[in-house]
């Protein structure tokens, strides 16, 4: 089976990602030692992981761990984005780790043809989102692939690692920039093993189930390199507004942005794909299909904090109590002032991105 | 015709080359522009050239014109790497040439395996006698490739400006690694025009005719970026020692180098492949066969300055007076006595050449 990292489909094949390639579902250990109030055990946002018991091992034996993830600079902060922001940030707070993030400003360029000039200053408002999302900046490597040279050095070291079989294998016929892109990230995933960050330790990535491939590689080149393989966990992937596909910045109208102006907000929510049935007669009567609603996942995953609330917006739905205009509009309030608060904290942290962001063309 | 940039085969069809790929001649115009009494041209080190009419022209106008070329810092400088660095030299000391000079340590370890910690030590020597040959390190600028990220980054962004189609092209089958350094190549061919050193202008890349694919690859790379053309000149490969192939680090025995003891440096010579003839009688009646005599080549393009003192040798030869033994007696004290010189020059500019080299990681 080959996964596309780089395609937009929803549907990752659970089981055979399970069967061939080893990954775990999140079992009861694995929730109580995350904390089964967390909002990545609460609500579901883990579907597996490889190895994540033995970064917990570290975290718990007090041993030096890290997470790292990162983001292509070529646009505003989605909730795609924020998915794995949060969870960088839940493992700061609760064990310590070191994040490493990195704004892959030439995987940007080599994927969209955007000028690195561009993609920095995407990457300042990125930051500052990540910030304004409770980061740690004390506790934090944050970097662009262009003024990293231990990345880039890796990469083509880690290219003396592989054959074009092997890329082929994994990637299908790619061009050379993907396959250097690829490359890159393996750089990315094992920087934080580099010496001048204390050699090999526990280190956690949170990708989507799509990324798989790249974590597959990167542990395949980590074991050659005499490294710890990096763990991973993979959280549900945020669907498109639209609801078939998965979020991404290739389609605007698709996502919402933690940068969305309120009327922009207000506008994409209210036409947010839902689980509403054809007629109002028919949803009183049979309710919504919740487990189609992108409004409902949308609250689930990042707006609604009250376990409460969201029960009873959970069971308004089920019920056929309300319809689905009745729900948004009942609910839409509490997400743009989610937005609102968090794009005031944003704009105090705009400085500190951009101090963070050029820190490395030093 | 694909050329094999990382075989060992000496003969390249030069009608092709001219024909197919546009390589020019050094004609008499040119042949007066460097100065007829240069060594490049007196010793008939340059076989061919592309746009070299367009550098010089430049330069005569007082613009600002670089030349560039580099090392793999493998081992030893040997007799072909002295070849490349007298060549550049030569344009910074007759035309105010800025040099850029590239160790290629990543190339280095995707092609020998060599860490880039050994590819250091190598580097410093290198550059020691680099200087110790006479090259100015006020206008020049010496980096390794794994710290210079302009490069590296470039390598990247080129990487998204073709295909692997074209890579196969020129290149025929080979390993994501080599690729690689290709594009690191061209990263480095095209630095000089990079903003941070004033942007496009004139560059001459001396090489060896094995070279030119990248030349090709470079120059249809700096047309989709906007940059000049880089122009090229083709020099002589040195032969290996024994005759068969050219001068390779792959053989030690096969090259001579500047950092060879007196002794080495001695039995070397004394076994070197020349054009002697089956029996004395045979050579002193035909004479030697000095059109295959790797020693005069040596001394041609290396050791012997006096002019006269070389068409003596060269009589000598052809008109069978002296046997291939009694040459190389009359001639070996003054390589030796060449080597001892530069070893001494080398040894003061260490200091220097180290300062160099680790200032890239600052």
């Amino acid at each position: 089976m080959r996964i596309d990292p780089w395609g937009s489909e929803l549907a990752v094949d659970l089981g055979k990602l399970f069967e061939e390639f080893g990954l775990k579902g999140i079992d009861e250990g694995i929730k109580k030692r995350l904390g089964a109030d967390s909002r990545l055990i609460a609500r579901e946002l883990l579907i597996a992981h490889r190895d994540l018991e033995l970064f917990l091992a570290a975290a718990e034996k007090g041993k030096e761990i890290a997470v790292m993830s990162g983001i292509k600079p070529s646009g505003d902060f989605h909730l795609g984005s924020k998915l794995t922001a949060d969870e960088l940030i839940f493992y700061q707070k609760k064990f310590g780790a070191k994040v490493f993030y990195a704004i892959a400003d030439l995987e940007a360029y080599a994927d969209n043809g955007l000028s690195l000039e561009e993609s920095k200053k995407n990457a300042i408002s990125n930051v500052a989102d990540l910030l304004a999302l409770g980061l740690d900046a004390k506790n934090a490597y944050i970097y662009r692939q262009s003024q990293e040279r231990r990345v880039m050095a890796a990469a083509h070291i880690y290219g003396a690692r592989t054959t074009m079989a092997t890329l082929k294998a994994i990637y299908g016929e790619r061009s050379p920039a993907l396959y250097m892109s690829v490359l890159l990230q393996v750089g990315d995933i094992l920087l934080p093993q580099h010496k001048d960050f204390g050699g090999p330790k526990q280190v956690l990535v949170p990708v989507g189930l799509d990324q798989d491939p790249h974590m597959r590689f990167a542990r395949d080149i980590a074991f050659k390199e005499g490294l710890m393989l990096p763990a991973s966990t993979y959280h549900v992937q945020m669907k498109s507004l639209k609801g078939e596909t998965k979020m991404s910045k290739r389609d605007p109208m698709g996502m919402l942005t933690l940068s969305d102006d309120e009327e922009t907000a207000a506008k994409k929510l209210k036409s947010v794909f839902t689980g509403g049935r054809n007629t109002a007669e028919e949803q009183h009567k049979l309710g919504g299909e919740i487990q189609k609603c992108v409004f409902y996942e949308i609250c689930k995953y990042h707006f609604i904090e009250d376990e409460k609330k969201l029960s009873q917006m959970k069971q308004e739905c089920v019920s056929g109590k309300l319809l689905c205009g009745e729900c948004k509009a009942k609910h839409i309030t509490e997400i743009l002032g989610w937005l609102k608060t968090h794009q005031a904290k944003k704009k105090k942290m705009m400085k500190k991105a951009q101090e963070i962001v050029e820190a490395g063309e030093k």
